[in-house]
């Protein structure tokens, strides 16, 4: 059997550590010439494969593919674009097989969260309707770390770890001058839908009494003169209070308490400044002195401050895709399966494609404590393994050396352009 | 000649390494028993002075002075409290001196920027005025890098490295997914008079097509049309737009952004937070999507990331300050002489309080890009050195372990209760 080719994009939001897949995928590929003999990269992700703009990861070094490991975000590009379903728009899955079909391409990796890994599923679908063999491997992806099955996504814990330690240090500089300055300080953080990033802040508390005081959860409902009277008893009992708010906070109503009135292409409500929203609130209702801070990209980009553990997932997924591709494997995903809390044990299982597409995994009740306002012991055991170990980057000058690939175009092969809808 | 005791304060907003001042200088007085008795130190900076709050150093543990080291914020408590001229409340420097008095200090240490410097020299005046035998030493402190004559303030090396490595990181996000998503990204940094902070974003950059493509300065005022042009221009050329913004922006009116009135894309008047401004400007005059961040204390705090260059000057700088107490030295502060740039060399050196005393260094005209946004290379070639070297805390729990002291108090010696003005 010839070696053929495979494909591989980024999908969504990047993480710091998405690379460490990528770079744990090509490196195993580098392994087995007499099975694949190039991996074909989406320029921005699934765009790249619709539009046949394809990278030539060959075209790279050893060492820049190493480099993958330490680089955060997406070195070949990503992007939000979610496929239609399979009747609503069958010319998108064919073009995607016109263009493996072109490119002798025999895998197809999907770098994502629970929407790439339904449009997987249905490309794996589509390519057994017409005939054309094509292995479609997931690989998990996401910071918000609401896919199913998986113990945790590669990308959650570097960005718990950034939350929790941030969390940390700027309570010991509220704590440092509570007395005469800033009371109330409130840290916004992402998760959309589910509250794991904003959970992740309470990992920063050694006792029940250490901050973070308060977190707003997205799955908790805001009770604003709740909320007001628990800030109070807190500044009243520790001097001040710190405070995580997830984006996603809603109010009783289901509204989002920062709403920006515009959609991102999945449809998703684009949010953004929650946190001067409830400084607002404590201004207006207690006032005491706030300070806010919105971390945004900065907490999913942070590969300064990777989590050892996640990096390593990350990468053990990316070699596990392909370990399942060439076992013949179709349709499915490497995922984390956890054997122990602690010490923690992890190995890599393997779930369908279909058992994660479209699944949005919350936080369960039972991990956010009974007043809605902090997290429990169960949860502090499933997160704190997440945040282990540091993996720093190489510095130079002073700052992390992160690399930039070549990123050298395959040439075209097919003739007719292709227009995204 | 008996051993005295000394006083030591930490004064207004916090650093990543002001308590590597503290330790530089406690390690110091403990191998000089027989000159200097015990480090009190005053609880929340100089109110514990006015209050007779004194913590007691010598029941702290040499691990945990060691500690100190790696700690970020102040262990002893700071307070942003300015002391009126000696002509407006002299009672308040007659109370400091008795304070002194009654515990037998004969060492004043106060670790600040330029307010704290003034103080000082005003409490060296009014100890000779009263024939009271005290030795007024000062030790620098800020993160904004705003007073004259030293090369650097310690905390603000730490600040840069952070606000660097995280623009260098954010633009590898926005880079990544430009494409299909946000366009312009605006980091927010601290620096209310000075751009200092703002311009250590252009060390992200490697080459100067690099990202952070505008830096927004308080020293250069607001021009709406000409920075949508140059944001427009950036995108149509770049992909994308890269934004670091100071706190203290201001219109060409000399207002502050953030106060100037204007509301945030969301239609919220702004509680703080000029980040959310520019966002509402670019979405109003070019339509982009855009996210943003506000690092807030975050910045400051982020001693996870410190500067192993600024840790080693805010211990060598509290060590000098006892070694100048040692030497009979008096109303003065030892600073960081630059001798080279590259290799950076370094040594510490001596001004007067009033020399640095009220004096805000912004940044010179000559550091700034000619248009205004970014910086020079006269400019990185000053900057550069400071943020170089990794300096990690130690972790447990995949967390930084931050030393939090006993700071038991000093039984008091005077009747009289003091209330604050």
């Amino acid at each position: 059997m010839p070696a053929i080719n495979a494909f591989y994009a980024q999908s969504g939001g990047v993480t710091a550590v998405i690379n460490a897949s990528a770079c744990g995928l090509i490196q195993t590929v580098r392994r087995h010439p007499e099975r694949i003999a190039t991996v074909y990269a989406g320029r921005n992700g699934i765009i790249g494969a619709l539009t046949e703009d394809l990278i030539d990861t060959s075209r790279e070094s050893d060492e820049d593919i190493a480099a993958l490991r330490h680089t955060p975000a997406a070195a070949f590009g990503s992007c939000r674009y979610k496929l239609k379903g399979l009747d609503k728009n069958r010319a998108e899955y064919e073009r995607l097989i016109e263009v493996c079909k072109a490119h002798d391409i025999g895998y197809f990796f999907y770098n994502g969260g629970g929407d790439s890994q339904d449009t997987s599923n249905k490309i794996a679908q589509m390519a057994a309707a017409v005939g054309y063999p094509l292995a479609c491997i997931g690989i998990p992806k996401t910071v918000d770390n609401d896919l199913p099955i998986t113990d945790a996504c590669p990308g959650f814990g570097s960005v718990a770890k950034y939350v929790a330690v941030s969390v940390r240090e700027a309570a010991f500089d509220v704590a440092s001058m509570a007395k005469t300055s800033t009371k109330v300080f409130i840290l916004e953080v992402m998760g959309r839908h589910a509250g794991w990033i904003a959970a992740a802040g309470g990992l920063a508390q050694e006792r029940s009494t250490d901050p973070p005081h308060i977190i707003l959860f997205p799955e908790i409902p805001f009770d604003e003169p709740g909320f007001l009277a628990r800030v109070k008893h807190v500044v009243d009992t520790e001097g001040y209070c710190v405070i995580v708010v997830s984006e996603g906070l809603k109010n009783a109503a289901g509204q989002f308490l920062s709403e920006a009135g515009t959609r991102d292409a999945f449809g998703h409500a684009q949010l953004g400044g929650v946190a001067p929203v409830i400084a607002g609130l404590v201004k207006t209702g207690l006032g005491y002195k706030y300070h806010w801070a919105v971390a945004d990209y900065l907490q999913r980009a942070a590969r300064h401050i990777a989590s050892k553990t996640d990096v390593e997932q990350a990468y053990a997924l990316g070699r596990a895709a392909v370990e399942c591709a060439l076992a013949g494997k179709n349709a499915v995903l490497p995922i984390i399966v956890r054997k122990s809390d602690d010490p923690y044990v992890w190995e890599v299982g393997e779930a369908r494609l279909e058992e994660v597409a479209n699944v949005e995994k919350k936080i369960p009740r039972e991990y956010i404590a009974e007043d809605g306002y902090g997290i429990t012991d169960d949860c502090r055991r499933y997160l704190r393994p997440l945040i282990q170990g540091e993996d720093y980057p190489p510095y130079e000058n002073g700052l992390p050396c992160y690399v930039r690939l070549r990123n050298v175009p395959v040439p075209k092969k097919l003739t007719a352009d292709y227009k995204l809808p």
